[in-house]
């Protein structure tokens, strides 16, 4: 296995990211642990058996130094190694107790040490290949963080069935929203015949748990419109294989008109008897080179995508007739709720594309298919700094959901600033909806626990690309890990989820883990402090996303503007209003639609308030604004303060790399702080009460 | 010469502008017109002399259903025809006077009739192949509109020895700022194989009495660098060919760090003796390729562009550098002044961006060699709606000079908006500089006729691409048509001259003509008023300047700020501001300096203004902004209704895609006027006086 790096030297151009193991220095760890490590004995010897035990045993080579024997084995003949095993396996069976067997669901597994005079023996068992797969990354980063084997014990079930990474790759290499290079699937509208990055990044995606990838953009256009034919299924067959080893499954963004562009068909309506063939032979065909497809993401009127509505169907109509051609074969079609006006004239104050997506789909609850799952992104505008969170979530009972988070950093910092995602997810997730009384939590909602849903669960849009590192920015690599995490236990906390991926990454030096924790779980407070606090989102500039623009939004036909005048900002959404906060469940209503009561962080997303308006704090709406963008600006300064403490614990290559980045943060966010105070003071003309320089 | 329409059909896919001969049905004129016109004799028989009398022969046989004979002769055997010959030529000399001969400059002709009881001729007489062709097109056009025989007597010279097209083609097919299609002489990085398209083009200019055409893009990326080499020269050659028979020289923008792109060297350092020779080979190397090569245009240390500064050298270093490898094939640098800083902080108020063009190029008056050009776009900053002229006009004697006009309307309406750019560059070329005292115009500078210039002139930014039409909005062709006969001669007026093009254009119906020459004449003072009056300019969305962003560029790197706070907008440029009337005559810096003295239609490039300032109408600032949206895009519903009184009266093709223009014009004047407004209404709570909808 070509792909293992040794002590940070990059391979390969690329580096490993928390997979990158480096030697334990530790000898009284070494060994302890060799009886345990020496052996590894697989009991099934298929390809996945192998491949998990190679992983293993690279793994081992590396951090201890020594090369382990892989034997097949089919009784128990030994004493000191490391088994791996299904359930159901007799040699297995004899050291589980019955309730431990109970407990190992189909993604699941067991680690367990028997440690007696005369036995070391690491058991790894799951019920499937994927749970072997997943153990295996468990079990080697517990060796990389030197657990004690002694008190070793883990059993470990994913807690939301679908875990799936969505590509916004486009076929010419481009990534839309990326910020780490080019695609590494597809370039020149070919897709690329060099499997070996794949490779290491399904075992990224593996050791975090993920199960899916949908390999293409959601605005499907060109080429890409043919992915689903066997002009490129050859190849995306062998994508699928490498995947296939590592426990993730293959999706297919496609066009929804694809019966007309593809097929010749003069209609894509789905209730066309010859559109539903068209759909049922290409999924045929597709299984045919790949059984375990996934199933379709499918982006439908919305943005210039074609849709259901072009021929007067509803989204479920469209939803539903694919579903039933994927039903045959388990595949699952994951339709985005992220359907809204894009041509809003912003003069029409009554329209609110926060209110957008319930709109459409509400009504619908009860009428998708079970193989059909909607995928909300977590707030109702589009992955702004913050948002509310959606109130489709628990909307809809009777229809499976997925949320959808944003890994790449679109409206945050494009991974040229530092911004943690990790602490926004998990508000997220912990918010709860009431919608089945107290504790309706929107994880149990996608986690399927709240409702019973089958299918269901987390995607996030990647924030990979070719670059070196992965991500663009080092420290990024923490929120792919997090959203893996996150994906597998929305119930963990993610000062543990970061601190592990600090360990994993970094190593255990006391000052690194507590300064790399601190810069994590404060860059994104810090970042929304310069930019848009308040819940104001959307003054970036147009197209690109990046950097302040005040008004960059305001007369667009986007549907987002905060019609900021002389005396006031932000749209009322409250029942008075637009009537967004009536989509919530009443709980949240009279809190949202209450000045007072209205969380502050989103005070300007539910409310028209005037500059004076004085926050709990006791300052003025405007003088906050102030302060926030001082303040943000300034405290960039601990970033780069706690990383510079680190020069000589990190890597050199790396630390130059975040250094340069965190100068452009620094340099950046005084740009947002000066053009936003600016923007400010010239439509008040009210003066910072502090009298720090405002440009005037 | 297939190139000659019929009764506007469109044959080949697009139209011929004002050449697109109608045949003439006044029967009387005919009978007067045939004498003279049945035989063509032409006294040289060499390709420009028959290529002349082809273009005569075709235009007759479409505009008078008769088919004249092309005689060669070398003496007078005949009693009736047209007569073609140059100067020197002793048939033709016994026709004309001691003072007619001197009267005929270089590229001048005389057209002159012989009308007696036994003879009728039309002599064309002029100095060069250049005079001939231009004299065949005036007499064409004299026929066309069925000029007096007996009294039709012409002699012309352009004032301007530069009348050059720039095109900002793309090697790829885009063209920079284009609005009519793709480009006519690239695509996929290729030249063009077709010429046939470029042969009606270069008919179309030489019509309009252009001599130069500058092929590619000012900014030269990518293949196009390597245009000067042997990979594009032979398929350039015969571009050149085609120009050449239509009295045009080919012209081509290069990137000034060649010599490093092509010829591997480590520097492009102008005074680096092998840099030197480098062009040196180049220029010999075009030339041999193409013999009358104009010469080069270059963007220097502009917007991202390599130059001379790179080296620590000034531009006179540059263009001489340039110049002194021309010199010996006549060859001239025309050398941009477009120089600024493109990467501004907005903070920075000291820095005007305004002042840029004279800071660079005044000290180094007198410094350039006589074979360079420099080329200066109007105004200061960059072909708004309206700016002041330019100071470096006038102020440097001892260099010559050429203006840059954009016809292609970036930011004028993008061929979308009807803005006939006549009446501004009018305006502009009659302002008196006052440089050498009263009288000191614009139009006297760029003729070279003020200080006694060799090279000086036009230079225009096309409106032209594959379009059916040329330049997408038919109406749109008046602006480059205008631009050829104002370089030709800037003391006509701009009401002649669009007569005459609608005449040609659209024959001479009464109302037709009528309407029309309101709508041109007032398009560029309507679409000032609904878009940036008073020399606001820049409230457009950035990147493709369409269409109304108030603050679009007020945080940008570009130098291009108004500034706008509750109390005022503009910039104070003045002696007490940023120095920038400072740049002009006394003259005029008093005119500028003074509030009340400055002209209205530039107070706010000048001026930073309070809104409640009365201007001389005794109408506030922000009144004033008001009513000039609502009145300006109310105005367009006159140009539409002057244009719909025309309905079948034109063309039906080309009524119908100007009223669709129209109709999006209309749309897109509410847009502008309703933003600005609201965004007036925004910034200073003021309400409108008559009480009109300003949305909120």
């Amino acid at each position: 296995m070509e792909h293992v790096k040794q002590k940070g030297v990059p391979q390969n151009q690329y580096t490993m990211c928390w997979l990158d193991y480096k030697r334990c220095e530790d000898e009284e760890y070494l060994k302890k642990v060799i009886p345990f490590i020496s052996n590894i004995f697989i009991l099934d010897n298929n390809y996945y058996f192998r491949n998990a035990a190679l992983e293993l045993k690279e793994a081992i080579k590396n951090i201890f130094g020594v090369e382990p024997n892989i034997q097949t084995t089919s009784y128990l003949d030994f004493h000191h190694g490391t088994l791996i095993g299904k359930l159901g396996n007799e040699v297995i069976e004899k050291f589980l107790e019955k309730e431990e067997k109970e407990q190992i669901g189909n993604e699941g597994f067991l680690i367990k040490v028997v440690a007696t005079k005369t036995q070391n023996i690491i058991l790894l068992v799951a019920k499937t290949e994927s749970g072997i797969i997943y153990g295996t990354f468990e079990l080697i980063n517990r060796l990389r963080v030197k657990s004690n084997l002694s008190s070793l014990y883990i059993i470990e079930n994913p807690k939301a069935p679908l875990r799936v990474i969505n590509h916004w790759d486009n076929m010419d290499g481009s990534i839309e929203r990326g910020y780490a290079g080019s695609s590494i699937f597809f370039s020149n509208n070919r897709v690329k015949r060099s499997l070996k990055r794949v490779r290491d990044y399904a075992r990224l995606l593996a050791s975090i748990g993920i199960n899916g990838v949908v390999i293409n953009n959601v605005n499907v256009r060109g080429k890409a419109i043919w992915l689903i034919t066997p002009k490129y299924l050859p190849e995306l067959s062998e994508i699928a294989e490498t995947f296939r080893l590592y426990g993730i499954k293959l999706y297919i963004s496609i066009n929804f008109a694809s019966p007309i562009y593809i097929g010749g068909l003069s209609t894509a309506d789905p209730l066309d008897p010859d559109v539903f063939k068209w759909w049922q032979e290409t999924v045929k065909t597709i299984y045919s080179y790949i059984p375990d497809f996934g199933g379709f993401l499918v982006k439908a009127d919305s943005e210039f995508n074609p849709g259901p509505y072009v021929y007067g169907r509803s989204h479920a109509d469209g939803a539903n007739m694919l579903a039933r051609t994927l039903l045959p074969y388990g595949g699952v079609v994951i339709w985005r709720a992220f359907v809204y006006n894009c041509l809003q004239d912003w003069r029409d104050t009554k329209t609110d594309r926060a209110k957008a997506a319930y709109e459409n789909f509400k009504p619908l609850d009860g009428e998708f298919l079970d193989n059909v799952v909607l995928q909300i992104k977590y707030g109702p505008m589009d992955f702004q700094v913050r948002e509310p969170v959606s109130p489709l979530f628990g909307g809809m009972e009777k229809t499976n959901q997925m949320i959808e988070l944003q890994i790449t950093q679109e409206y945050t910092g494009q991974q040229i600033h530092l911004c943690y995602l990790g602490t926004l997810w998990k508000e997220i997730l912990e918010f709860d909806t009431y919608c089945k009384g107290k504790g309706s939590y929107i994880k149990r909602i996608v986690d399927g626990s709240l409702f019973g849903w089958k299918y269901c669960g987390f995607a996030g849009v990647s924030n990979i690309g070719s670059s070196i590192n992965w991500t663009g920015h080092d420290l990024a690599q923490a929120n792919l890990w997090t959203f893996g995490k996150l994906a597998w236990n929305p119930d963990r906390s993610v000062e543990d989820i970061a601190k592990e991926w600090i360990l994993l990454t970094f190593g255990d030096d006391k000052k690194v883990v507590e300064n790399i924790l601190w810069m994590l779980l404060n860059s994104h407070r810090i970042y929304e402090k310069y930019t848009t606090p308040l819940g104001l989102g959307w003054m970036v500039n147009p197209g690109h996303h990046y950097g302040p623009n005040p008004e960059g939004y305001e007369y667009s036909k986007w549907g987002t503007y905060h019609r900021a005048d002389t005396k006031a900002i932000g749209v009322d959404r409250t029942s008075k209003g637009t009537g967004y906060t009536l989509q919530y469940h009443p709980h949240w209503q009279k809190i949202f639609d209450d000045i007072e009561k209205c969380p502050e962080n989103l005070l300007l997303f539910f409310h028209r308030v005037p500059y004076t308006y004085r926050l709990k704090s006791g300052k003025t709406l405007i003088q906050f604004m102030y302060d926030s963008h001082f303040e943000g600006a300034e405290e960039v300064d601990v970033l780069i303060q706690k990383w510079e403490e680190l020069r000589g614990k990190i890597d050199e290559d790396i630390f130059n790399r975040v250094s340069e980045r965190l100068k452009m943060q620094k340099e950046h966010a005084i740009e947002w702080r000066d053009v936003i105070n600016t923007y400010f003071y010239r439509k008040t003309g009210i003066p910072d009460e502090k009298g720090r320089l405002i440009y005037p």
